[in-house]
């Protein structure tokens, strides 16, 4: 497997969530363990020195044996160590404590970056709908022109379903994964779990998740929120920009293999196409979250992975070009307003009142 | 279409979702909304004199019309009604303010009950946690025996996901669907849209969500969350309960068409049952969020509806057969015991730490 | 539960599903049991009697105490029968034998009623593919106005994806389900499984099918097949029938309850509906099949039943409403014509030999 | 970009699918067509000569451009030829032509070793039904043993759902894509089409499916059913395996972080997961085909690439686990046999019709 996105165009705007980026996490997670259950200095450093030394397709040749990413990374990590360093490595823990939450870490950045974007995206339709806060355009009900609206407000609806995910996300609970071989934190005291989740700066809950998938399920819904809101935008774009139509165009358009003339909405296309993924992927979190038997699921954790971060890249991509497309959004007034000719029109004054910001921001 | 829950035992359960009830609360939806335009005590209990009359059966034959069930309704409706009053009803509405918040309306009632009993299972399923507190067990991980824990923490565990999908159902917010005809609340003032909302108890959010479906995501992911709770709670006990393993064992077993000896944990087969099934329901709900194209999305918005309702339909039944099967699982210690026996025993003194109750309602 | 398509028009259309033909079709597959091992005329007459008496709604407060809907009915059943007839009744069979083969024969008349449809459908769209051989249109490639093609060319592609998914719903298998209360058909010999399959019409497969839902799956495939076929037709119907491009229109459009003037396309709505709910009701049947443990799963296999009605509904709705669609289209060709002036034209003698019946129609 | 499979164990079995792989198939697809339309030996060569200069790391970087691989592919390579060679490289065809057609290359090779990989734990599972055609072993239905059956007929259970599987993978049809930029075939002559096909080893429809998603939707089910059929052995493995039932073992268990001495049947965890993971692939497929709009989708067909991919691979690695867990299953008989103790014994001479060979082979 050598994978550089050929099928997922956009993916490359989804740094930090690539194989490296899992390791990196985990051993993250690893010397954060080390720190809290009190390893000096000097360990640390060497616990550090030899991680830089993993290479990630060595890992790769043993992912069978024990099923996960973890036991390899830990084998190479303790080649590179004396016995003591070696012994001090992962003990107390458990492979999920440390792969949910190096994915929680990942989650966070991700999340982190797609607010960002979701904001920024947000933003940049806020302007948009005051700059055509006038301006008329036809709403279509069932596919049928059926009165008249403003593109401000369409703009503003946007804006507001991106900024409703952009909170989703920040809501969502990152918790430390943590519990032990079987869950029961044996391993694991109170301080000592504490002091890890102040490391990595996550929420502890009370109890271990090992198989009570309430972070993965909210994390997922809160990513498919987001992945929603910018598949309606992307494909309304798609829709205004048709030729027929051409009410809005992205800022510049795709390259045709055929038609070099032809300008693709690539960027709403992304959207769409995330959106139209993404359901499925959080289907598998959803199920896996209903069959996570005993103390640790036997397939049902294994199905999480690549799903979750699948899921990451879609929001991730989408927001990033969500993000773009709001800030080059080119608007056709005029023909907005010819294809609302006749309809019965707005109310201006009530469209103002639903737009108004102290409204929309006072969340 | 006749159905009585063949398919779908212990659906029965799940009371006040079936079409009638959804007539009632499009009928409740209309009331309100002509109380919150003024309409007076008489007029008024002519609407309700008249929707009295109302025949389900009826509607049915008119549902193909306009693609929705409201539209046979209100036919029916007005033929009953003088003509001053025939145009009073619905005026300044649209089918999808009446069905969004009809289907709102059914998601409260239904949210209420599952929390109540996914409050009791939590509850019982606490008290077996005190219960057993200290009964060894066998700690699975990946399928094998791993290392020694106790029946009081699987249980505490259990509960605390109940909890938590009951914490998730309640922070789901259930807002009213404004915005008439297009979306733009032409004929709908903010004070009338305001009363509406207080009229039927329901949060009036800033802008229409015709197009923005973030409370039917929300609403779906927190139904999905306690499905999945519960479901793994089922499918624990299904394991406990197998013949060779014998640790468990519910209320009183299901009755076999073959073998009528035979004592079968139908309760917890009906919760992995919908485990199952709901994450179909909830990518439905997804895939349509990403497709609300427009101010009224054609497909979308009706592929919601069923999926909707069913998922309902599955939490409600699920957590009643939840509080039902926490209130009386038989405990077999002994049996627990000997599978724990060589096993690492737990830290006891950890595992109540982690029960500890303070801990875990602090929230 | 008292439903009545409420939730989902056009279900009226999906005849022969409802709970009542699932009990009369468990009591088929009983007759036939009975028949084929060796009841005689009197005792056939007297069991078939006593079917007649059996109150549905009497049933449905037995669902949950065996988890299916057989159990209460065979209890109702030999109520009313003397106690050999009582004995012979089920003798030597499961629920799951019964209950799968009652779906399989609901799915046959579906099947079979969705082939008609769809065969009508496609004539309906190949004469419109003759009649508008000729006539200019724009193939619009992601979003945009790529070429000209011509409005037979689209017909004719899309009755061929109508014809493939008759053939593919042709071609499912329909097999009996055979095994008895654990898979190794003790009590039912070759010989009286043969003429039990003989009976009704249905393949006998080699070994049963409880845990291994090939059938199932298949039968999913094919109706989703179908369903999909049918959603692209209604998406395209709904573009081209936009208010600002209306090449195409329904034959009578859908009722708005807030703008009785609009015309929706109801008919291509529903049929879109159909393509986005059926994909996580097959999903459902494809967790179910990947989770068919032991000799009858505990869950997985009640999961299928609702999801595998819904799908059939789905089918012969979309179906049927296909075929109307079909029938009565309104073209615009002038409109058409207009979209794709300036567009390179097609090669006509081309396309008339993609579209050349003998090729078409040679499966 | 740069991920080795850390999130799926497993994959790296599934060679022949990365996107080195999938430009290969692309360029193997652009010769087929050069061929096709008359180009020499000469120019032949010098296309083959500057395909293999193209970096893959480069095309990575022109992927949204146009939205896929294809575009940057051909930038590439045509940067190396001159101007004559790059005029003849890709004329006549579309995007969509060639990456649906690479797609099925893939696929068929994917399917070509999945069937090998199919028969081999067949036919190791057809030697332990034979080997084991009398150990009796409890049979459970619901979670409980219900009677008696032997392990022979299990085995011969799980080979005969292997087989069926192999079959439908040998049933999908694997078609050459072509239509050209808008589905008309105006640039692809019926006879070069034939050529293009044989060249390719495809077959020929009668019509473009850019847009009638058929094949996708066949290739996905077929590889959904055997990744369901393997899951089901997977499942019972795992259950077999457990520490309290053991009466299967896998031929050595996997590593755990936390506990070197337990074994953890990661090979039947490894299936359980790629059956829990496949549904919301192939869901994503199902929706997609269903919302295929227009002459090529803008979003529902880029959604397409990335399950599709996903899908083989968990096909390729589950076949190739399933052959190696048939291959080296360890039984315990006297565990199996004490499991059985005291139940309805089945009847062997049924059990032998049931599993005879010339049945089971007779297909």
């Amino acid at each position: 497997m050598a994978d550089h996105g050929f099928l997922s165009p956009g993916f490359a705007r989804a740094d930090g969530l690539d194989d490296g980026c899992f390791a990196t996490a985990m051993v993250d997670v690893e010397l954060a363990w080390a720190t809290a259950t009190g390893a000096d200095a000097a360990r640390l450093g060497r616990l550090r020195d030899a991680a830089a030394t993993i290479d990630p397709s060595e890992i790769a040749g043993g992912l069978e044996a024990g099923g996960n990413a973890l036991i390899p990374l830990l084998a190479q990590w303790r080649r590179h160590l004396d016995d003591a360093d070696a012994r001090a490595l992962h003990t107390g823990l458990t492979s999920q404590d440390v792969i949910d939450t190096a994915l929680i870490l990942l989650t966070r950045t991700a999340f982190a970056a797609a607010r960002t974007d979701l904001s920024a995206a947000a933003g940049s339709l806020d302007g948009l709908a005051r700059e055509f806060a006038q301006a008329p355009a036809a709403a279509h009900t069932l596919g049928q022109a059926a009165e008249g609206t403003t593109l401000g407000l369409r703009f503003a609806q946007w804006a507001e379903g991106l900024r409703r995910a952009a909170d989703a996300l920040g809501v969502a609970e990152l918790p430390l994964a943590f519990g032990g071989a079987a869950g029961t934190a044996r391993t694991q005291s109170a301080e000592e779990v504490a002091r890890w989740g102040a490391e990595l700066g996550l929420t502890v809950p009370e109890l271990p998740w090992h198989t009570s998938r309430w972070p993965v399920l909210r994390i997922g819904s809160a990513a498919g929120e987001a992945i929603a809101a910018l598949g309606k935008i992307g494909g309304d774009v798609i829709t205004a920009s048709r030729t027929e139509i051409a009410e809005l165009a992205e800022p510049t358009g795709g390259t045709s293999s055929a038609m070099p003339h032809k300008q693709n909405p690539v960027r709403s296309i992304l959207l769409r196409r995330s959106a139209i993924a993404a359901p499925g992927l959080t289907s598998t979190l959803s199920v896996a979250a209903g069959l996570a038997e005993d103390e640790r699921p036997a397939g049902a954790w294994h199905a999480e992975w690549e799903a979750w971060r699948t899921l990451l890249r879609h929001l991730r991509s989408a927001a990033s070009i969500g993000a773009e497309l709001g800030a080059g959004l080119v608007v056709d007034t005029d023909r907005a307003a010819a294809h609302s000719e006749g309809l019965t029109q707005p109310d201006r004054a009530r469209i103002a009142g639903l737009m108004d910001r102290d409204d929309n921001t006072r969340r």
